[in-house]
């Protein structure tokens, strides 16, 4: 305890996804005292962030918030609406998948926890190589919500400026899971798929599941997460 | 209803404040179908609210969506926690009632809901001149935000961009009152006291109110707010 208060403080996204569990780790192994906020916005399933509760629990963090953000308010995306999960392949164009604006607005309230907090460093676990088209996973999305922070705030007006840490940003699924591996994450604890059955079982054939497949595989591991 | 579907579609921040007023009207009279956007983020009184919900029936809106935001799960401010409102005047430092990264979380929001309506265009009734030092009132504020849209989505990277409408930004109090006349905002709908009594009439003493008062005596008018 006494240790947390010495160290800086960072605010980490984590949605449950595998992804994000090594952001996480990462944040911690940098010696962060480490805020995990997860949001609950609709989802069709709740399991992920039963991964999310999990993963933080097992790490011992500082503090971890669940947010409730009706998005669904907005509608527009397979992952909250009635819409099939497209099970294809990943295409050349924005999957239906996507939810709107959702990093500009998880790493807003991130950053609104963050200055209350006294944080000045935001994790997010986005990646532009296997980024599934996603607009808000490129680097210039990064760079431009850093700027849009260091103008927004009080602390970045005083010239405390904010960082956005996307460690994963250009790691490939494999090195994401190289990483993961050598920081002791335990990927049993994460969900990846879209469409996991009433006991938590991946599909094996969306999207996300996939390209997790694949990231195993080229690292030769197999992928603790159970499939149907 | 026809006339509205041929129409540009615009997302309008509404308080229930006198400036979002201004705002709203000031879309509506630049030929824009306007979608208000109004938060209920935990603000110690509802009335302006209300304020916001007459405001938009009076102007016959296309749609007005009332968010839920719980940021008073962060903490950090006046307007929504059990700390006194200052009553001393603007100061030069940034107001214990600052709510933390308001207009980015807000804007986000507003963000997600255009992109899903098919909206680009997105008016927020802030100002950098009696801004009571709010880092997130200020011009460098706005084209940071409207950057960040238009790398953030689907409809910017396809190089439909989103502009960001801040029509009150160089205005002054006085001049922001002159415009509504000009558009016939009945101010009588509009609440700006941060700390109004149980039947909405207004402190007279707040920076709000203050700022308020000191616009209407510029131009020669009454405020037909109530005040006790």
């Amino acid at each position: 305890m006494l240790a947390g208060q010495s160290r800086a403080k960072a605010v980490v996204l984590l949605s449950g996804g595998m992804d994000s569990a090594v952001c996480l780790h990462s944040a911690q192994a940098q010696g962060f005292a480490v805020y995990a906020l997860s949001f609950r916005y609709g989802q069709r399933h709740g399991l992920e962030l039963r991964s999310a509760e999990a993963m933080a629990r097992a790490l011992a963090v500082e503090g971890h918030l669940f947010f409730d953000l009706s998005v669904e308010a907005f509608g527009g995306s397979a992952l909250t609406d009635a819409i099939p999960v497209p099970k294809g392949g990943t295409g050349d164009g924005i999957p239906v998948t996507y939810v709107p604006a959702r990093n500009t607005v998880f790493l807003s309230l991130a950053l609104a926890w963050a200055e209350t907090l006294g944080a000045h460093d935001l994790f997010i676990g986005v990646n532009a190589v296997d980024f599934s088209g996603y607009p808000d996973c490129r680097p210039a999305f990064i760079a431009a919500f850093e700027r849009l922070a260091n103008v927004a705030t009080r602390e970045g007006v005083e010239q405390r400026p904010y960082r956005i840490h996307a460690p994963l940003l250009h790691l490939s699924k494999a090195e994401i899971i190289r990483q993961g591996v050598a920081l002791g994450v335990d990927f049993s604890h994460t969900l990846s798929c879209y469409d996991p059955d009433g006991q938590g079982r991946a599909c094996g054939a969306c999207d996300a599941c996939r390209l997790r497949l694949a990231g195993f595989a080229a690292e030769g591991l197999a992928d603790p997460a159970v499939y149907r």
